[in-house]
């Protein structure tokens, strides 16, 4: 009868329990690193540390001023997240404890860019009285990465009640492997409310991702503001299902303090129903609303306003200079890049019809080569209705170019008409696998998220796929290697809202984030192998709050029946 | 051509635009009144005023001390949720402004407990210099229900970029009908870390639900540290799925700091195969793992020290003190109740194969008849396995009183042996409807939960279901009618875990707070007529970043396509 007598048989037996889950938990893959994404390089120990309770950030040889609090507010998210789940109530014993963390910066910049270096150094000491742990990097972004890749070292010991990190001395060097590492929302589908979109950007950090590209407005709806072009977002959903420009500065700034880069996309000429409800003459007619209308200045008049904030009615003078300044949409989206989309347009209804007969149910209806003015515009030009979608797509860019920005188009403008791009393009593959090869061998730069494998709305596409999908494929010269500057996963809005958003990205898009973080010689090359790493990951973003489906099964597929975390 | 021309067009258009809109988002049911739940009695005006972006709480006439902060906390949280969706950045006009809502408690007690006023009036002038909401209620409870009240009166105006209140002047008084409103969630079949049920608990203040039943240990697990029995918590399905003493505490401290009181469940004996994993002889044999072993005097002991926190091991005194004191189940857990199951008791392999040739397949397997020693003391006590089964829950109530609970018990403890029910147990449904009626009958209390209309697992019962399903069916008699205390939506936990909680849960069990809450001659005699309603609360959930599924199709069905928040 296992009575309690004392406290010696309780020890041994809470001791080898501890043992057995710690085993349980941490066991499998590799030596016991249960960090997601895999750093490029590690080493480490035996040894446990116990963090002290108060635990501090210090900056001792750091270059990086920190000004705006950005690193401050960074580290305490950090601690918050590594308690989160715990009352730390117990008492540190008084050797082997981690005092806090110094972080030394080189750069005292810290504008958030495309390239921007997120390389870091975390090194975690076993000896001393006083152990810090140190992080060396180029810039604060590096730093980021770096109190993540720490936070996912910590554990809470439940019989101790303190924090721990196992396995000192670390000695880790970090850097991804792509620099644009990318999550798509689709905010026309259905509109998501900014505490929705903050905790996908929170969710991102946690596995290093750093582009949210933003599909702002499509067909459906047009939720964003557009101070030049007052009436457009008339085309939302609802007089409340929308974004005023300050919410849209709110979250690229939520974002950018999180070293996530916000690209925005303005979808043309195709997708773009929503556009004319406010502007109805942005339809070709009445009967006819996409692709916008070719034929008229307007339109470019309207692309113009969207990118620029440039006022286009008589306001107070003060207002609309303030309004100018505040507002401008390149001054908000201030990504090096711009999505200018360019996908799926249809231009005449026997197209639509041509690929609804070849079942491509993705055919939106276009129709410029029934509209009579349309058709004559195009005449008039001596152009076919493809010219006219090539004219559009590269005026667009120009616009989008004046302003600042490198222009990135769906694959499709590549398909057309690649040699005629803007040789700055970034062409987003999509359609398909075998297209980022092309591209690269034109010169051009890709972006890659081929459907059948980094869809996320796709619910049969399994981790082990969004895993194993390597942007790299078949392109082996260096110099076009570069040229793919990394990939993204897509969660289009169809079928998604604020009510399963999070557990139809998570965990599949952590698959996809390790293979574009995490150099190519250590993936795994059998997803089985990372499988309890990666349950763990997603246990983890559980106790962070953060909507995780189990791995097994389809995308967001609920758990089949009670179990543990870890293994469902 | 709708080019701008200038201000006054813009007006126009924008003003049709936001009255089409506020006809959408507001029109439907009723005179525009948009609570969920709808209030005992309101009034209201057609009046617009916009709240003060200095918006205060006082507290003139109050006789409460606020000591601790409770009321403020509220006040602020109440704040933030009616702004988090937005940038308040508009200039407020000069008249017509909220300047603050003045909250005058009459009692100076915030004990939290079953049975506490919870009744307030709200009222909201229109006319005035400086225009003040009033709140007037009996307990501090009250006025948290007041300020969710009044948080659904205010709406974003995104043309002035300020906050509105509608409809004003207002004036509501408005109490609850019963008042025991629950949701159960079970940590046993998948572990809830705690951000989890921090939102699960926050989403139920939205809808004046009021007790948080924590189903905390079954067959599959047992997470909760029980510092008497220290190995129990074995019995979880991982090291880290685990809740702390500590934990729990923080659980109940942040549901009572919202007005929702903490119900634990420890289910006896059945339900229990989790409980031997640390203590195997709790088990009747080694291949009979529940209920458990009724025979042993160990057995009763261990519940006597989950509900006493009394240590049964020699510890060092000062420790133990302390421990004793503050780890003692009855006072973290220091709800009226305490729920000790009492379900689903088999307690033959036959009665078993019964059941499941039957085709109840929530059987669960019982052995005590088949297990020697067991069968031995049912003998020496003259007892059949029934017997031993009452025996059994009798003597776990006994303990419960002994620490000054009242009891629930599941309703198989009432069908089986009603009479000899201590006569303060409250039996709660759950098997179908008709039973309640029997219980109030014979004189006990009744909780109401039948599991064809209030189960939310139950992914096929409607919203629909949940708001029709009446608890006083066929009790006309007043004093019977009173027995009724309420009644508990449950999210059993089978197939939920973290990353799906919240959408099977809302909205349905918003339907079953209302009719819950609502006087029943104000309810809806056709659920249709609450569609709009309810569709504008589950948005409200969104905005607020609770991840409330769309109305349309089964429980936590995803959006089937593109579309609106208010239209799904």
């Amino acid at each position: 009868m296992l009575m309690e007598k004392g406290n010696e048989g309780r020890g041994v037996a809470l001791l080898l329990g501890f043992l057995a889950f710690f085993a349980l938990a941490f066991g499998g893959e590799d030596d016991g690193v249960s960090v997601w994404p895999m750093p490029k390089s590690e080493s480490h120990g035996s040894q446990t540390l116990s963090l002290s309770k108060d635990f501090k950030l210090t900056t001792r040889g750091s270059n990086y001023p920190d000004g705006s609090g950005l690193l401050k507010e960074a580290f305490w998210r950090m601690v918050d997240v590594v308690q989160v789940n715990h009352i730390v109530d117990g008492r540190v014993p008084s050797s082997m404890v981690l005092a806090g963390l110094n972080v030394a910066i080189s750069s005292a910049d810290d504008v958030l860019n495309f390239g921007v270096d997120e390389s870091y150094k975390l090194d975690v000491p076993a000896l001393g009285g006083l152990i810090y742990a140190n992080v060396e990097a180029q810039t604060v972004y590096g730093a980021l990465h770096a109190l993540e890749t720490f936070s996912q070292l910590c554990h809470f010991n439940f019989d101790e009640r303190i924090v721990e990190l196992h396995s000192a001395p670390w000695s880790i060097f970090d850097e991804p492997r792509f620099p644009y590492r990318g999550l798509l929302i689709d905010t026309s589908r259905h509109y998501l409310p900014l505490p929705v979109m903050k905790v996908v950007i929170d969710s991102m950090t946690y596995s290093k991702l750093n582009v949210l590209h933003w599909h702002i407005v499509d067909e459906q709806s047009f939720p964003l503001e557009i101070p030049s072009f007052p009436r457009l977002w008339v085309g939302s959903y609802s007089y409340s299902e929308r974004y005023t420009v300050a919410n849209a500065l709110e979250i690229v700034q939520y974002a950018q303090r999180r070293g996530i880069n916000v690209l925005a996309e303005i979808d043309v000429p195709g997708h773009s129903h929503s556009w004319g409800v406010g502007y109805p003459d942005l339809w070709p007619s009445s009967d006819c609303n996409q692709p916008l209308d070719v034929s008229k200045e307007f339109t470019f008049e309207v692309i113009e306003g969207i990118l620029s904030g440039k006022i286009h009615f008589l306001v107070d003078i003060v207002v609309s200079v303030f309004y100018a300044l505040s507002q401008n949409f390149s001054k908000i989206f201030n990504f090096k890049f711009v999505h200018l989309g360019g996908d799926e347009v249809n231009t005449s209804k026997f197209e639509h019809l041509l690929l609804l007969l070849t079942g491509c149910i993705m055919a939106k209806l276009g129709c410029w080569s029934d509209t009579p003015h349309v058709k004559e515009w195009l005449n008039k030009h001596g152009m076919t209705e493809s010219d006219g979608y090539k004219y559009f797509v590269l005026r667009a860019q120009k616009i989008a170019i004046s302003h600042g920005y490198e222009v990135i188009n769906w694959e499709e403008t590549f398909d057309n008409f690649g040699k005629q791009l803007s040789p700055e393009t970034v062409v987003h593959n999509w359609l398909g696998d075998g297209v980022a090869e092309k591209v690269v061998a034109m010169g051009l730069r890709c972006i890659v998220s081929n459907q059948d494998k980094w869809y996320l709305d796709h619910l049969d596409a399994t981790w082990e796929g969004f895993y194993m999908n390597e942007p790299l494929t078949n392109i082996t010269i260096p110099e076009q290697q570069k040229r793919v500057i990394g990939g993204e996963v897509c969660m289009w809005g169809e079928q998604i809202d604020a009510s399963d958003i999070e557990q139809t990205i998570w965990p599949r898009a952590a698959a996809a984030a390790e293979r574009l973080w995490t150099p190519i010689e250590k993936l795994a090359s059998d997803p089985t192998l990372v499988t309890g790493r990666l349950a763990r990951f997603r246990c983890l973003l559980n106790q962070r709050g953060i909507a995780a489906a189990p791995l097994a099964g389809p995308g967001r597929a609920p758990p089949v029946g009670p179990g543990s975390c870890l293994k469902q």
